[in-house]
């Protein structure tokens, strides 16, 4: 039998735990008043061990693999049956939001709460995953978490080092891990069926919307730029405005193509100039060189790079027409990541039953369904955060929203895992 | 008599003999290998002594007056006839050019040289001032030198310090010079009928119009402001291009008109933004706020004012439109000079005489004409530099353009000054 529609009264008290649990986890931090919790530190293995507390409260078997995440299985009607992995990370970045990763682990939680509750066992068992680090806060590499489980480490991953020059090797032996068997976190294609991940949206899309949640169509894609426009300095009173090879002017107009013409791209491709510095830099002298960067991403590598390709031509148009020099060097790519169609068309009608609709939309953000989807069908639930804060102290959801989550969530892993 | 046109190899040998001096001038520095000279300091003595002896070699009485400026009279027919006084500025800018100031000082020697040569005096008499500090570089006040001449220094300029916190007065009690009496170097509006500046024209037009010489209409007003948006910063990858509120693409957008209703405006106005940040300033994040400056510049008070108020209404209207915030305040301003018109047309005149046509232009920078113009007409003749490169060692004039200025201004001069 399929579950029902777990009641409102119910996600009520299962949203307060959900709730109450994220301050618990947000109390484990390396300074006090504000939220740090980075990969393979004591607060990492204290945060470990609370969550497979509660994994073992709701009939789990739990365990820490590997290379540091924690892990917890609620077994199917068969032993050893084929899983629905559900999670998401417990690290943070510095000075962090207390939901990005870790309401995602919480509300696993309480989908599998749920069944041991009402004593469901289903066809497929629910393993639950709180990875060790997403973030990539201490050693500046990310998703080393979720590449344990598919066996992707690079090589040269365990002699990166943190800001005091301690190795990803010599942070594993202080934290009671081997890393000579990171190997062993490595979990085989058929182990799971589906990867399921609930995440904060982290973007202001719901919230314009007025909806509680929203199913991911995929993790955009992104690729990053260094930029420049480089004329001639020069006085600013002495010379014409006829007569200037300004590099500023250069690069404010490519910056309104750039806008204009991601805007009239599509509503999923976006084009970020975040810095921009201007040289000799005076007020009195018309900057002769401007460097700045460009950040542009889309649910689909095909339109990120004509659209791409498009503002790279008008870059150089513009500094054709004007006599001035333009680069622009790529510095970092990853391709977008598509959500599996069947497991979002299950999110998808979950979502509907509980809040009447659904909304389909890209993930602007990284996710450990990045690096999970390379080996399982993999797709996302957004939860509406306010304002779109993330990543920083402010980050906020609302409690009905969370039972709306808890809900869909329970009713969509239910379905896939059948009866 | 009026002296007949300067025959061409006089004016070679009088270019000559400029461009050397004005490589002996530039041996006196404080730091070798680069040209600089403060006000009141060692290098400025020394560079009065020396334009003081080529002073005395062509028949003028020299002195040094209350504030430090070298000055040298040549009689007219008559002891003590009114006179035009001729000059600009010896002090420099740090890391300067040569010819910056110094080459309306070694022109105007020039002039007297010839009339000495050839026993010439004329109805006025001829002076010639090197002022003592135009550029402010040392006490971060201009125009030290002229406004002695006009007797409008501010009583605070006495206390302003150096780097090396050594007050003006202190400074000039050290050159021997007494600050109790800067009172004398104040001239009666009597003593000249007329002031006329050569200087380099520190711009491209000349270059760019194929002239060696031009005549200015007026030293441009300026005003500067410090302007900002404030809008949201935000996520690169989860804030939808229709949602964002980005600070940078506003101010984008503002330069773009800054540039364009500049360039409509008419061929004298111009207007630069020379600085600009953005914060939080991360590729990945959609800056919240920039900061940037405007400066905006003008023969014509009136038009400046025009100018600037559409420039603020414009920054207005996008910022309500795009809903963020914008201001914009200014913190400098000084009005236009204009140069005096009968001064104009004498100098247009010879001018053509020499070159065959004359450009008649605005001065983006600032002189010392502009303080001498509070008391006493007053007009500049500009002469070409190469790329329109200044305030730096690559400062470079044509000598062939020199004689034609010697030429021109010797002409100028001599007509009235009369016969």
């Amino acid at each position: 039998m399929v579950a029902p529609l777990m009641d409102v009264s119910y996600a009520e008290v299962a949203a307060q735990r959900v709730m109450d649990r994220a301050d618990q986890l947000a109390a484990i931090s390396e300074s006090a008043g504000q939220l740090t919790r980075v990969y393979l530190s004591v607060q990492h293995l204290r945060a470990n061990q609370l969550v497979a507390g509660w994994m073992a409260q709701t009939g789990m078997t739990t365990w820490q693999d590997a290379v540091g995440n924690i892990c917890g299985r609620y077994e199917g009607k068969q032993e050893g049956a084929k899983a629905i992995l559900l999670g998401s990370h417990l690290d943070t970045v510095r000075n962090a939001g207390r939901y990005d990763g870790m309401l995602g682990v919480l509300c696993a939680l309480e989908v599998v709460a749920y069944l041991h509750q009402h004593n469901l066992q289903l066809e497929q068992a629910i393993e639950i995953v709180g990875f060790g680090d997403e973030e990539g806060t201490r050693f500046g590499i990310t998703l080393l978490g979720s590449r344990g489980l598919t066996g992707t480490w690079p090589g040269h991953w365990l002699n990166c080092e943190d800001a005091s020059g301690v190795s990803v090797a010599q942070a594993m032996v202080l934290a009671g891990l081997d890393p000579s068997r990171i190997a062993n976190a490595e979990r085989p294609k058929t182990d799971f069926s589906a990867y399921l991940e609930l995440h904060i949206e982290q973007g202001p899309v719901l919230e314009e919307e007025d909806l509680a949640l929203g199913v991911v169509t995929a993790i955009n894609g992104a690729c990053r730029l260094n930029c420049s426009f480089t004329g001639h300095a020069g006085h600013a009173g002495t010379v014409p405005m006829a007569l200037r090879k300004d590099a500023l002017a250069a690069a404010a107009e490519w910056m309104t193509l750039i806008e204009a013409t991601t805007r009239r791209y599509g509503p999923d491709e976006v084009a970020t100039v975040g810095t921009l510095s201007c040289a000799p830099g005076a007020v009195n002298v018309i900057p002769g060189d401007v460097k700045l960067t460009l950040d542009i991403r889309s649910p689909h590598d095909e339109s990120l790079e004509r659209l791409l390709n498009q503002l790279l031509a008008e870059g150089e148009a513009i500094a054709a027409r004007r006599g001035v020099q333009f680069s622009a060097e790529a510095y970092y790519a990853i391709p977008a990541t598509p959500c599996d169609a069947k497991l979002q068309a299950t999110l998808a009608q979950a979502v509907s039953d509980v809040q009447g609709r659904c909304l389909s939309l890209p993930s602007g953000a990284g996710h450990d369904a990045i690096a999970i989807a390379e080996r399982w069908p993999s797709a996302m639930l957004f939860v509406r955060c306010e304002k779109g804060i993330s990543h920083h102290p402010a980050e906020a959801v609302i409690e009905s929203d969370v039972a709306l989550a808890v809900q869909a969530f329970t009713q969509a892993v239910t379905k896939l895992a059948g009866e």
